[in-house]
């Protein structure tokens, strides 16, 4: 993956995707001067958009015509099904029987058809749908494609603040953080490039300090409020962030919760819990000096978990 | 005032002013598509920044290092106390007694001085200041830099979706209204422009409707939840408004704080009650079919009132 994929990326989904600013944030610790980069704002409210359009774009017109399949319960889910809507093709997503009803409504709002399926065969069913339809399947993370276009934030970053020092990103399946950080690191050669994790979920961290990809449960890692952070990296995408991170910062529950109430009051940005992770990073004070930027992934939160953050 | 003030004004503050992208709001009504231009991302949390940068920008530079005044307890007290900080220059806000101490304290917080006074007194007291410090008043609206650098949100829809059909802009004071509408009439002459009213402060349609200013008492138009909107325009507002405006929609309180939560669960936006006013609008579904924008003019809520339109 070099920055040219990217650059080639931020081409193709150029007319889908909002360039979104950089938002400073005024009430930052002057040592650390602070802008967040809302991927909130994206249709269907996260990041993921990104990745799906290039993915979706990037099919040979034979086999785009016969359509998409992807397994997701969150934001891909939706990001797959909106590509598939705007390229005029169908879609499969196949979703596990116990994914929450507004979920499954948001991604047929898109015009996917849903697939419920047992816990554990989902790869089984989409396997079968692929066989079926002869269309492609679009993965949250694991393909050059999703990367490259996830990593279209870190070349607006670098046109946005070229000077920038510190880039904050959330990491779970890692395919966000290797293109940010594959772009970052080709542009502005002496910023620094930090994962953020949960602390209930921090198999990357662990990961990279053992040097290979440490298997943690899905039920330990399901502990985590940060639902979309709860993914493992690919080999794929571990060899991309053993290159490009200069660390993983770990946060609390607590932190996380805060830092969306945060995003809120002073930025006027929603976000999820698994994009306020940077912001909760960047309150614990351990970064270096220097100009900051933190990527707030998406703003999918439920409405009650949000009012009693807000209510505080 | 022409499109090029405005486009002067967007010269002088591009380097102090996010440059707000269209979001575009998937769950629109499919006859008139939908983006939000989200003014809750500026610095402070409004479009307020715009015309304060350019007013104190085009000050001459003997006036403007012997600082600036300005009466206001809402969101122009914080831009002017802003852009004087970057100018590195002095701020006296003057504010009623009666004013929230959080909003007194985030003025302070940007180095203005605030200088408390009794109800009614406020001009009399930013008179002395003026006479004192030798220094320029900032009005909140009535003036042609400050209704340009406002204007600059019209210049911006227009680069970003040259094919709008209609622009919803909350009214208050007149000038966020008169400036956008001074561009989307230039630029897109065949677009229509709305201001949009609380129903409990709609000086603004009576008063277009009668043909000349019409006043309301300050405690009839005090009732809104809307607190940003119980200003009324000045002669040079409304001779503008009269001139751009395709017709004023007013809205109920109810709908207001119905749009609030429907930007923040859908929009993942943070608006307070006055910046949601035009989706308010764009919700009762009375405008002409097409493309629609709606201006959210700031995001600086009470947490507390968040947190229970969210709680529903």
């Amino acid at each position: 993956m070099t920055v040219e994929d990217i650059r080639s990326a931020a081409q193709r989904i150029r007319p889908y995707v909002v360039r979104t600013p950089l938002v400073p944030a005024l009430w930052a610790e002057p040592s650390r001067p602070l802008w967040i980069k809302p991927e909130t704002l994206q249709p269907i409210g996260a990041f993921k958009v990104r990745g799906a359009f290039h993915a979706v774009g990037n099919l040979d017109e034979s086999v785009r015509r016969r359509g998409v399949v992807a397994y997701s319960s969150g934001n891909h889910a939706q990001a797959v099904a909106y590509a598939a809507r705007i390229h005029g093709i169908p879609a499969h997503i196949v979703m596990p029987e116990q994914t929450a009803p507004n979920k499954v409504e948001a991604t047929r709002r898109h015009g996917a058809r849903v697939v419920l399926c047992a816990a554990g065969q989902r790869e089984q069913v989409a396997a079968e749908l692929l066989a079926r339809t002869g269309g492609a399947l679009v993965p949250p993370f694991d393909h050059p494609d999703v990367i490259a276009g996830h990593g279209t934030i870190g070349l607006e970053i670098a046109e946005d603040l070229p000077t920038v020092d510190n880039v904050l990103v959330p990491v779970s399946g890692g395919g966000l953080a290797a293109g940010v950080g594959t772009a970052i690191k080709a542009l502005c050669p002496t910023a620094r490039v930090f994962g953020v994790e949960p602390e209930l979920a921090a198999d990357t961290a662990e990961s990279l300090a053992a040097g290979h990809l440490v298997d943690w449960p899905v039920d330990r890692r399901d502990r985590t409020v940060a639902d979309g952070l709860r993914a493992q990296p690919s080999a794929l995408t571990f060899a991309h962030l053993q290159q490009v991170l200069d660390g993983v910062i770990t946060v609390s529950e607590d932190e996380i919760l805060s830092a969306v109430r945060e995003l809120a009051l002073h930025a006027h940005i929603v976000s999820e819990p698994s994009g306020a992770v940077g912001l909760a990073a960047y309150r614990r004070g351990a970064l270096p000096p220097g100009r900051t930027v933190v990527v707030v992934s998406g703003g999918n939160i439920e409405p009650r978990l949000l009012a009693e953050v807000l209510a505080g």
